[in-house]
């Protein structure tokens, strides 16, 4: 199946609801000219379709084979990979002083996001790297960035995030690999770390780990974690490689989907290197605050895979899409001569458009999100800056958890749009449904996501940043009652429903904040008993908002007398949205406000 | 993983909410005393947790292996299905005449479900047998029921049903298999049929293939089939196997689940028999009428299917169960002193309850539905018998399309709650997303299903069926306002929430009703653009008001002073289901109603 990028979406996106232009006059962006924008797109989507998307399938079938701690990709992974690296798409957003391009994430994001598209196992080396590059420019020494982040961002090393343990997964308090310090004041470290993507590949000639480990006096929990680097290869003064360090791939997990990715368990201090016993690291930054320098990596980790999700989302879209387009099946339920295609029935039709409305307006809030992040880092403005930090801060666990379990569904969906060969493996829609499930699970599950969105990004500002959204939503809506009551009697009922439906979210979303402001003090429990209800709530709602700022958009351009028909299709999915989609803010808001009866039925049913 | 039937709530479901006794004590079923039936069912849990479970996880690893046509079962499935033939499983509810048990549905149904529970893909074989079984004994001649029947319900021989080709999947009007008469009576098949569960195998010495295939001199369309017989072995007169049959393998589907049943490409008529070319086939019934009977094994299977929905669900639900009281992960939101183990965080419980409640609410419905089946065949009085059938035929796309798409959720929540070990294969989890994916897609799609309920089972009848079950729930609704009047104070909250949700969702589900029937004349694609929303509706408030009803039980109970503590886990998970599940009745009529605008959209969108 190939696949195209949805570059009319991607821009309409980008310059009408996340406001390109703007974020390109933005002081720092001066050189990112509109038509350089335009050109890096068409670019990107020539190398993703070419290069990248033929390998989705091969990494799903021909896994990377482990030997002897020796990992050897899929075949054209590599080749692939230094393609990538030679076209300079790991610098996209990376300062041009250490070799990157400097373009705003608005801009790297779409990029990032046809990368996974074409192969989500492939798109997780590079997303990886990139963790690691604003790691080490945040936190890491010069000496550090000049020692690595050149030739990470040349593609000739890859980076990795080595969090998990055994014991420690969601709960990092529970990390038990040591850094021992060594008389030079570089450190050994031993420990198992397992879930560590690319941990050992052969696309590149070095691999640079960062590593959450504790010192021998450190504190107990995630007060006591430092990180460090631990290259695969040591790195001598002048740069060139040195010596097998002791880190040491001990197997490959054996996954439900991206099978393309090298999930390796990596064993720390095993002997297995040239330096003795003891894998050689160096301390990142100041010592027991790794978490949170790990969380610089997490932030934007959760942001892209967020991404991922739509990325996904869009691939199995199109596949079911050209599936139905396809398969004559069936007559039309008003009457037919014969057979039709199946995209003609009105319940592939409901199937097909749940998929396109949400991928569509996921990937709005995701590039909103984005701009928001541009303009607080680069808006002259303090007052517009920290407003925009606060409104991406809050929707980063949405992107990351609302785009992920959503495209669960749209993948669920497409298997379904297929019939009984969506279930056989060959034809292709079943490795979405694999290779999804992933997707809410790492960089932290939805309900971690949930319980940052409720904590962090809720009580924290007494809902500053939540009903800052709810007052802008309601000047949307106002915008689109004027439209309502103008629009001709074809239009009328399809923009009174998505009024409508859109208040009531609207509402049903401020409920939702309302109740977990005022029951987070006597009844915690109750309030994250609706935790994850209530990120999908916003997810529905924000959704929702972008969805009909791009119907107003497209009812502007159509008025004006634009015949490109994607405004009256985009105009159609999102009437769709506000009837199908927008009406599960409702069913969510109650669940958020059972929190209390919630919590005692999960006590009275004795799951704990 | 281990699997334990869940007998108590089986037992609940049985005789609370279904009403075992009653149907006991129909004619026809005196011989099953209450005893009997408890031994049956203890009996069907040792087996199926001795002998068929441990297989789960074997025919996924193992699967069926194709040579040259013959095809040999996953490593102990063989000896299985001689320990199932044995103990008499497979003639349970088939009548005592034939060398069955003659039990009632309501009887048969659990242990059919626990089967599907243990190894949904072991499971298919038995299943595709009992409607093989059905089909003979509804419209065979008695020479065929004499030939096949004792034989399939010893398990000596297996069935099969033919319907799908490569053109004609849910359109069987495109059905191509000829027949051609031969001037012995018989008749030559030949065509190509797929997605043919357990079409080849050695766990029996023959298999009886239902194949629906066109005479030279039928009209085109749906009323142009035929059913046949064709056993892949001849059967002499005497009863004895004669020559191999023109029926041949031509390879096993490579899916995504259920790996252990073996998914066929049957070639009929290639000429790798012993009889020449062309099947040797028998016709069944009456020329041309062959849809109409192979519906008779549809309805049973579709039946079937939601149970298998169910059986995945609880299965899937156990493991996480199990592991979420295992894991040790994170502090209490509300304090502890050190981490605890995952089943005590609020989400957990919420992914736990949501699976646990659909689970057992869809139970409840299925049972409910298997015993107006009983009464509908066995009630001495017409009126009963009447209102029974339209109440059963009502729910059967229900309890096939509700508890399938149920089935995926909870499975994918399985995967959720085990966090990054549900993605890694050996866990186990994965299997149950992998293998349910099949289930809202054959024996007829969940839009298939939900185009019967709209056509067959509501507008015909002008809603009689959906608003008899309506009026139901409205006596129901009023005995639980009473109760939670009279509630304690720690009951009064959850009871009056159950109330007032259960009490919104009838009213969903009857607006729901009224449009489909006040628009399905003006405008039938508004009305169908809805189906799969009114059919999860219908099964939501359906499965609401079991889980009332089973809270209304557990209240007098407790009451009366049991100290049983499955009441009160049982009055928690109603709790829940209407605090959290009970709600998206609210969403999913919306979206009912929104059929007009749907419709529209989704021309505008341009998905056609």
């Amino acid at each position: 199946m190939s696949y195209t990028t949805p570059l009319r979406d991607i821009r309409f996106a980008m310059k009408e609801l996340a406001g390109l232009d703007e974020i390109l006059k933005l002081p720092g962006f001066e050189e990112a000219e509109p038509d350089l924008v335009d050109a890096i797109l068409d670019e990107n989507a020539r190398f993703v379709q070419e290069v990248v998307a033929p390998l989705n399938v091969t990494g799903d079938r021909q896994p990377p084979v482990w030997k002897d701690g020796v990992v050897t990709a899929t075949p054209g992974f590599a080749q692939a990979f230094a393609d990538y690296s030679a076209g300079g798409w790991q610098g996209l957003q990376h300062p041009a002083q250490w070799g990157g391009q400097g373009l705003p994430q608005l801009v790297a994001a779409p990029a990032a996001e046809n990368i996974q598209a074409a192969s989500l196992a492939f798109s997780l080396c590079p997303m990886l790297t990139d963790g690691v590059i604003e790691a080490l420019l945040s936190v890491g020494s010069e000496a550090q960035r000049r020692a690595y982040v050149p030739n990470l961002i040349g593609g000739r090393w890859t980076g990795t995030m080595n969090l998990t343990e055994p014991q420690a997964g969601s709960d990092l308090a529970l990390v038990k690999t040591r850094a021992v310090p060594q008389p030079d004041g570089s450190y050994r470290l031993s420990g198992q770390k397992i879930f560590i993507t690319y941990g050992e590949h052969d696309l590149a000639e070095n691999i640079i780990h960062l590593v959450l480990a504790r010192l021998p006096d450190a504190p107990a929990g995630v007060k006591g974690i430092s990180l460090f680097i631990v290259p695969k290869i040591l790195v001598n003064e002048d740069g060139s490689l040195g010596k097998r360090n002791d880190v040491w791939c001990a197997s490959l997990e054996h996954k439900l989907g991206i099978h393309g990715s090298p999930t390796a368990v990596l064993l720390y201090g095993a002997g297995k290197g040239e330096v003795g016993e003891g894998a050689i690291g160096y301390l990142v930054g100041e010592a027991n605050r790794g978490l949170e320098y790990m969380f610089i990596m997490m932030n934007a980790a959760r942001y892209s895979v967020g991404q991922q999700g739509i990325a996904l989302a869009e691939r199995a879209y199109q596949h079911a899409q050209a599936y139905a387009r396809e398969r004559v099946q069936g007559r039309a339920i008003e009457g037919s001569a014969g057979p039709v295609t199946i995209s003609h029935h009105p319940d592939v039709q409901r199937m097909l458009l749940t998929m396109r409305a949400l991928t569509e307006a996921s990937r709005a809030v995701s590039y909103v999100a984005a701009a928001a992040h541009d303009k607080a880092d680069h808006h002259p403005d303090a007052e517009v800056r920290s407003r925009n930090r606060a409104f991406y801060e809050y929707l980063v666990p949405i992107v990351k958890g609302f785009s992920t379990e959503l495209a669960v569904e749209v993948a669920s969906l497409g298997v379904q749009v297929h019939g009984g060969m969506g279930f056989i493996e060959e034809t292709g829609a079943a490795q979405y449904y694999r290779d999804a499930r992933i997707l809410p699970i790492y960089e932290g599950t939805t309900a971690i996501q949930a319980n940052d969105l409720v904590g962090r990004k809720t009580l924290r500002d007494g809902g500053a940043a939540a009903y800052a959204s709810i007052a802008a939503m309601r000047d949307t809506l106002k915008a689109l009652q004027v439209e309502a009551s103008r629009a001709d009697a074809e239009s009328r009922e399809g923009l009174c429903l998505l009024r409508d439906h859109f208040d009531q979210a609207i509402q049903a979303y401020q409920d939702a904040v309302d109740f977990i402001l005022q029951h987070a003090a006597d009844h915690v429990r109750a309030v994250f008993a609706g935790s994850v209800p209530y990120l999908m709530l916003a997810g529905v709602t924000h959704g929702g908002w972008q969805m009909v700022r791009a119907a107003l958009v497209s009812r502007r351009r159509l008025a004006e007398g634009s015949d490109d028909s994607f405004y009256r299709n985009k105009l159609g999915t999102a009437l769709f949205y506000g009837a199908h989609i927008l009406p599960r803010a409702l069913s969510l808001s109650a669940a958020v406000r059972a929190g209390q009866v919630a919590d005692t039925a999960a006590d009275w049913a004795g799951v704990a």
